[in-house]
This record gives C-alpha cells, sequence and structure tokens, in this order.
C-alpha cells in the first residue's frame, strides 16, 4: 500500500465517524460524512445536518472557504448531482476548486447512480473511487437498503435473561439487564429513524419509545404494528416522535416504511411481531443484551412461536461484535 | 511490591497452570501443582496425578532430586500432613532440604487445615502463605466446595439459539452451535469429575456423556438423574465413565456425589434438572455458548418451569469471561 492510499483511507475513515453522527436522524436522505484535506491539513469537516441538509459537502466546504480550492475531498457517498431544495454538491465541489475528489460508494439513487462522478470527472477533477467501500456500506446500510430494496434497514433487539426470557409470566420485567445496558438501547435508538414495537406490546405496556438520557437531534418516529386502534400513547412533542401506525403483512409493512423513507427501523418487541418479521426473512441485524440469569420457561419469551418445524428452515445470524456492558453481555449479529 | 513478592506470584502462576492439568482427573484429590525454584531456575515441576497420587509436591521433588536442597516450593495448597498411602507431602518437603516454601492456600480438610504449614515452619523451613490465594480459589472451587460445602462444584452448561432454545419442538437439535463450540465443550468435560444429565434427557437423546476428540486421562462419571431405570447406554469402558443413577432432591444428590468424592460437576440439562438445580441455588457457575439464530417459542427451552412468580426471587449471576468460539459467542457466569 503506498502512502497515498493509507493516507486515503485514514481521512475516509475520519470522513465516515462524521458520517456515523447522521445515523437516525436524516432520513430520508442518507447519512454522509466529507472531510477536505489541503497539503495534509484538514482544512474543513461536515456531515449531513439533522433532517436531511445542508449536505455533508456543504458544510466542509463553506467551513472550508478559500482553502478548498486544490484540497481533495473525502466523501463516503457519491456527491448528488441532482437539484432539490439546493444546488447538487457536484457542482459545489467543482465551484470550490477541489483538485480531487475521493469517495467510497456510489449513490445508487437513481437521480444519482454515477452522474456526481461523472460532473467531476468531466469538470477535470481527479476523481479515486471504493476507498474504504466495505466499511461505508455498512454505515448506509439503511439507505442503501430502502434504495436497492424498498424497505429499511431492520435490527431486532433482544434484551433477555441467559435462557432467552423478558419477563416474568406476570409481565414483569423491570429490571433483567442494568442502567448501563439500557442506556446503550437508548444511544442505539437515536441511531435509528423508527423505533417498532407491536400493538400487544404498545397496550401492556405503554411504552415511552423515544431516546431518553442522551442528547438526540430529533427523536426517532414510533411505529406500532396493530390492527387496532392505538392505545393512548403520549402525543408528539419534543421528546416523542411522530407515532405511525401500521398493518399488514411484514414485508407490506416495511415496504410502507420504505415509500415513506424511513431507512433503519429498531424494533424491540414483541413476541409475535418478532417471529413474524423472523419468519419473513425480515431481519437484517439482531442485537443482544443478556443478563445474568436464567427464569425458566414459565417467563415470557422474546420470540413467539415460528411454526417452524425444521432446523434448516431457521435462518442464521453471523456474530459482528461482543462486548460487555454494565454487568450484561452486549452481542451484535448479522443476517447471513 | 518489592522483586520477591513479584517472583512470587509469577512462580504461583506457573505452580497454579500445572495444577489445572488436573482438574477432573484427581477426585477426590484437588488439583494442585508445584514448582521447585533454587536460584531463580525452576528446578523441579508437578502436578497432582490422574487418579489423585502421586501428589504434586512428591513429583516435583523426585524431578528435581538432590537440587530441591536450598530451594523454594511453591504449592497452589498447603501440603498434607497426613498419612495415607504415601507419606504426608510436607514431611517429604522437609526431608528434601527445601529452604522456603510458599503456599496459596490452606487445605480445609479437617486432616491437614494448618498442620501441613505447621510441620515446615517447625522444621525451619521459611513460610510464605496466601501468594494468588484467590487465583487458587478459583482453581480449587470445586475441592474446596467439596470440603466446605459437602457438595460438588455445579456448572451449569447452555448450548442454545439467541432465544434460548435447544432444539426444534421435533427434538431436531443437529446442530445449534458449530464445531468448535463443540469441541469446546469436550474440553471443558474433560475439567469435571463427573457429567449429569436428567432422565428423560438420558432417555430421548442416549448420550454418550463423554470426552471426544481430545485425549483426557479419565472419562467422567456419567450421573443420570432418574427415578426410573436407566436407558441402554454405553458400558463403562476405556472411552466411557462409570455410569451412576442417582435420584432425590437436588440437595441430596449433590451431598451423595459429594460423599462419593466428586469435586466438580458439569449438568448439560434437561430443562427439569436444570429449572431444579437453579430453583434450589445449587447453581455455581453457567457456561453458555449461543448460536446466531432465533428458534422461535414452539422450540424446546433450555430451563423448564421454575414457579418463580417474582423477578427478585430469580438467582442473579455475574459475568466472568466471554469470548468467540468459532461463530458462537461463549460466555460464563458466576452465582452472585
Amino acid at each position: 500500500m503506498t502512502q497515498d492510499t493509507t493516507d486515503d483511507a485514514a481521512h475516509m475513515a475520519h470522513a465516515l465517524c462524521l458520517a456515523r453522527r447522521g445515523l437516525g436522524n436524516v432520513w430520508p436522505n442518507p447519512a454522509v460524512g466529507c472531510v477536505l484535506v489541503r497539503d495534509g491539513r484538514v482544512v474543513g469537516r461536515g456531515w449531513t445536518q439533522p433532517g436531511g441538509r445542508p449536505h455533508a459537502e456543504r458544510m466542509a466546504l463553506d467551513a472550508a472557504g478559500p482553502l478548498a480550492a486544490g484540497a481533495t475531498a473525502y466523501v463516503t457517498l457519491e456527491p448528488c448531482a441532482h437539484f432539490g431544495r439546493t444546488p447538487p454538491c457536484a457542482a459545489g465541489l467543482v465551484q470550490s476548486g477541489v483538485a480531487r475528489v475521493v469517495t467510497a460508494l456510489t449513490d445508487p439513487d437513481h437521480r444519482v447512480a454515477g452522474r456526481g462522478h461523472a460532473m467531476l470527472r468531466a469538470a477535470g477533477i481527479q476523481l479515486t473511487e471504493g476507498v474504504l467501500a466495505a466499511e461505508a456500506a455498512e454505515l448506509q446500510a439503511g439507505f442503501l437498503s430502502r434504495i436497492l430494496r424498498g424497505r429499511p434497514f431492520v435490527t431486532l433487539k433482544l434484551a433477555s435473561s441467559l435462557d432467552g426470557r423478558i419477563a416474568m409470566a406476570s409481565g414483569e420485567s423491570q429490571w433483567i439487564t442494568g442502567p448501563a445496558a439500557r442506556a446503550h438501547v437508548h444511544a442505539l435508538r437515536a441511531q435509528h429513524d423508527a423505533v417498532m414495537v407491536g400493538g400487544a406490546t404498545a397496550r401492556a405496556d405503554l411504552p415511552q419509545l423515544n431516546v431518553r438520557g442522551i442528547r438526540t437531534p430529533q427523536q426517532p418516529v414510533r411505529i406500532v404494528v396493530s390492527r387496532q386502534a392505538l392505545p393512548p400513547l403520549a402525543p408528539q412533542d419534543a421528546d416523542h416522535g411522530p407515532l405511525w401506525r401500521v398493518e399488514g403483512t411484514p414485508a407490506d409493512i416495511l415496504a410502507d416504511l420504505g415509500s415513506r423513507g424511513i431507512t433503519r427501523v429498531f424494533c424491540e418487541g414483541g413476541g409475535r411481531l418478532a417471529a413474524s418479521l423472523l419468519q419473513a426473512g425480515l431481519v437484517d441485524q439482531m442485537v443482544g443484551y443478556t443478563a445474568g440469569l436464567a427464569m425458566g420457561a414459565d417467563a415470557r419469551p422474546f420470540v413467539g412461536p415460528t411454526g417452524w418445524s425444521q432446523l434448516a428452515q431457521v435462518p442464521r445470524f453471523d456474530l459482528i461484535e461482543t462486548k460487555v456492558i454494565g454487568g450484561d453481555l452486549f452481542h451484535r449479529w448479522r443476517a447471513r
């Protein structure tokens, strides 16, 4: 690897860090990061702002001002090429006089789809594509899923005992996991566009479905899957996102959410909804918080009946990450 | 910490490594390790041999021969002071001419209980006690449990899906965890004196309950908790340990096993036995192997009904260790 490639990767990693800040608060837009580097020094940084604009490139160019001329721009996604409420970022980069652009991914949105890259090349800007593409695709899994599959990326959360139970038979569940794990759940909620639960859970628990204890620029949409009218959940306000009742098959529901612009859904149960998503093969990621107790078969299971009769039918997930959070075990798995 | 104390800890850690080799194959005796050090060099090493003798000190002294004179002996447990089939190790150390003895723990066995230490002191040998005592107590948890509580140390194994299931409704369970996790189970079995299952599991699965794929000096005792006659399990031979049928309350069963000299029991289910041990507060350690799939509530749970109605009744365990084994998540918990 030449020094240039190493530097490119390092600067792109920086841009990906910035991009991450937008997760959960920029839908329907992608969470993008941008770093401007001139003579080895960072002269501008940007990330997609809450609500989806300004875009990362605009923010970084504004920060750099005249220092952008001759710089290299590292962008985690192909700059946009279409005129929306703002001029396209590809045009902005050209106007700024950057000498080189490095991107991680081509934007699969049909309004971009290579046009951003083409616009840069046409202006004589040196272009390098595909730097840290895998890392960028992981970060952009929600946006890519919405564009390419027409549905959001779905994460299923399991906070359970060692034997997979989420409450006593009576429903008592406070608390199985510890405060650090529960705080971590709020941080994950903040990185998702929407938090989703089933109707039975909504009626039984009247959950807040919001981010508490940490600051977030935008509360997630609250989605309840229910054929019945919603229970008296909190109205939308500064601490509670919009409340959407949805119904239908899991595939229909997710397609609907995708068409509304949702890119990342965090599903927190209950058992029937979890089982129906798993059965439909619509769970992309599972995150587990396992507490050190075994509650027994009379306690409530996290996943309801699935109807699977053979082990070969059960979808498999690969372990991506594990760590200790407080006294609990955190683990993250991706659909194979 | 002076250099001497640092050296003492390092040599004792070495002796504990050696002691570990005896786990599972020296019952009813403790698994002890011994290192002889003269002028900073190891001149003898020993560990309790399969079946329980020779003892660690005897093996180390025989290895060192005349080099033992003037050496320091690091022993993970107080040397024995009673005449059994062999002369006591404390006497052996005195005869060898060692100048100093360092131990980790006092042997709580009423036949020793400080007499070994006293014998050494009376002979003018310099004695340091309590080096790496916590580590030694952890290693000797089985022996200490048998002596102090009259029952073996009990480890409960859970090899399950993310939602705590061990088989499909049909009983199909091959395989939930991967080959590396299954090999790890055999290594753990080898470190236990006995492997225990409930009668229903024994009848349904006709399990081998032995160590396969790795060499072990002694196969574990096979224990089946059952009021009924045993199913046709393999007879005792080179690959299968003794087969014991036991019945009664969990406390009675464990007291019986303790009186027979068993120090470490590895319980592998099924659900009813696991639940009864947990209910009785007799599980000292849980080891989990979690595979990346959620099987749903129609699959078989690892832990049967416990009858607990309140979360506060459920015993808690502390996370001690976690690691990735193959594609599965391994985790170990100790009773609080």
